[in-house]
């Protein structure tokens, strides 16, 4: 089993769930609240869990995580958390799970409300204790089992990333085992928020050469196997290259992403469209890559041999094609976005916090022509 | 600046040095003993450090590390560091220096002698506290200011390697800076040690992914920075790059390494020779790639890439062309081995904690024949 010591300590191997109750043990974890959604209860998989502790089907279950998961959910799961003495929480199942855990552990140790932690307000700092988690990835994407962040619609619409060290979860339990049942589509639509990682964290200015490193080894891992992954979801060998890419995109993004996550966090807070951020960033990789692409000749080069591809090719015409064999839409209109909805998503993507680390500048007005382009 | 938040806190950039005072305070250290050599002290290295702390010049110096640190000096300068009154170390210089500053701190900590942390007397547990260090690297190469490892020659004649999380040290201060004047030969013999870092322990069989990303990334840099260091060591975008590679090639070998190491750990504890350890690696690691090469495809492929060869070259004649550019020897006769040394030094290489870790198993008659190869 890799013992994955860099940020979190990282159990990952087929099995890894059986270390739960040493990692419990470890963190002094005794009365953990689940937090997961109906869609994790109904695969089984919280069962799964529940099997690995003793008395497990009599701990405290928050199933109610939303596909995009809100301030109004994690408060609920914050007085659950309180009602039932929990010591901390079990994050169990996408990155919208994981994150509504890992916001309910930062407001059980340090005080509500989730407001006071904005970065744009340096609420960072007011980040004193998070109460101990323990996230189980049950995709392959988010990679927030390693984050230092969370994403979460406030009760004013936006969608807000937090991030401080102290958010990564201090134990991950990554078995591939649990992502088997995971149905094609899904896995294409999460495989593609990993691959987005490793692609827009590369690309990030901020210097850091070991994140660069990080970023290719996940990229080379998922180009090969997320296409195996959707095809036939029992291959073991792809299942455990897209939770180590997945992994690996989130302990590089700790340079930043860039600006198909913040097209994507802006079009991803519409309540009436809870479109998926895995397939907007699919979507949205291409055209921000062409968008990116002047100055970044060498980084590109590295991106094609990660790729597999031959030196100087069309790097985004490649992730069309691959885009349209693993089953993701061919642009947003396609997945229910129209025109009029434009102008009011494109100040959202401005003050996004992952415009900052774009590979080149970009403002308002690129936002809503490559919007408009993805129509 | 690249603030590198993996293992160790990392501050790295031109001018990183001017960090030192802050980093004491953060570690509480007050009075340190500063673990260096008479190069150092000479090339008036020393003065740059002691010139950013208070009554610096005053601070105790053990400035007696052998060019390959003993357990003698070691003890010698443990003596200093309690009649000082030490509470930490300053490891400044190249890999013996640092090597030397963290046993030092280990033995300050948790009580003496190093044979108690043979780790293959499963003395690893034995470690368990360390003294504060802040390793402050000038040479790029060893990598040891991130590295869990330390390498010392033992009263009985073993190279031994003493590994463990707590010899990490909790500072590094990497300021290219300070190896502008590392004269031709020391930067291209430290600089293929960081090569021969990054490309074993991205052979190593041991699962680490991330790991292998961040060799890659080093084996990438200083395969184009190394030629321009050693040519103009003035070159500071040059020397930044092989920084970078030296402690990413540390970072990376948590896999472990391989059969380069265990022979050049052999072959360096003769004290009569006193053979360069980086320069022994540049010589030993084409013939031993060549041994690896059976089933290593696929991983010998993203090594091309990362040096920009060309698909299915001959990778070990790349290195021996790099070798020769850079002015390292071409076997280990040149370096004053003779034939009638290699049967003692087979059996050091056998039991070599890197031979468990190389790419492909390897004994005695395989090591004998490398050797003599090579003479």
């Amino acid at each position: 089993m890799a013992l994955l010591n860099y940020l979190t300590t990282n159990h990952f191997d087929f099995g890894a769930i059986a270390r739960l109750p040493k990692e419990m043990a470890r963190l002094g974890v005794s009365r953990p609240l689940i937090a997961t959604d109906k869609g994790i209860v109904g695969a089984g998989l919280l069962a799964r869990i529940t099997d690995q502790i003793e008395d497990g089907a009599a701990l405290p279950v928050f199933d109610r995580t939303p596909s995009n998961p809100t301030e109004v959910a994690v408060m609920e799961a914050v007085d659950l958390y309180s009602a039932e003495k929990c010591d901390g929480v079990i994050a169990l199942g996408g990155g919208s799970a994981m994150d509504l855990g890992k916001a309910v552990a930062l407001i059980a140790g340090s005080g509500g409300p989730l407001e006071r932690f904005d970065p744009a307000q340096k609420g960072t700092r007011n980040m004193t204790k998070v109460a101990p988690v323990i996230a189980v990835p049950t995709t392959s994407g988010t990679g927030s089992e390693v984050s230092v962040g969370i994403i979460i619609i406030m009760k004013d619409g936006r969608k807000a990333t937090f991030a401080g060290p102290k958010l990564i979860p201090q134990s991950a339990i990554c078995d591939p085992e649990l992502t088997l049942g995971l149905p094609p589509h899904l896995t294409a639509a999460t495989g593609m928020d990993a691959i987005t990682h490793c692609i827009e964290a590369f690309l990030s200015p901020m210097v850091n050469p070991p994140a660069d490193g990080v970023a290719l080894d996940g990229l080379w891992r998922a180009w090969r196997a997320l296409p195996a992954a959707v095809e036939n979801g029992e291959d073991r060998e792809a299942r455990w290259n897209m939770m180590m890419a997945s992994t690996e995109g989130a302990m590089a993004f700790i340079k930043g992403l860039g600006a198909v996550h913040s097209m994507s966090h802006s079009a991803g807070r519409l309540p009436d469209l809870n479109l998926h951020h895995g397939t907007l960033n699919a979507v949205l990789l291409p055209p921000v890559l062409r968008f990116n692409a002047p100055g970044q000749e060498e980084r590109y080069e590295r991106l094609r041999q990660a790729m597999g591809l031959q030196p100087g090719a069309d790097i985004a015409a490649a992730l069309e094609d691959y885009n349209r064999t693993i089953g993701m839409p061919k642009n947003l209109a396609e997945m229910g976005l129209t025109a009029d909805r434009v102008g009011a998503l494109v100040p959202f993507a401005v003050s996004d916090l992952a415009t900052r680390t774009n590979a080149r500048p970009i403002g308002a007005e690129d936002f809503e022509a490559l919007y408009r382009e993805m129509l």
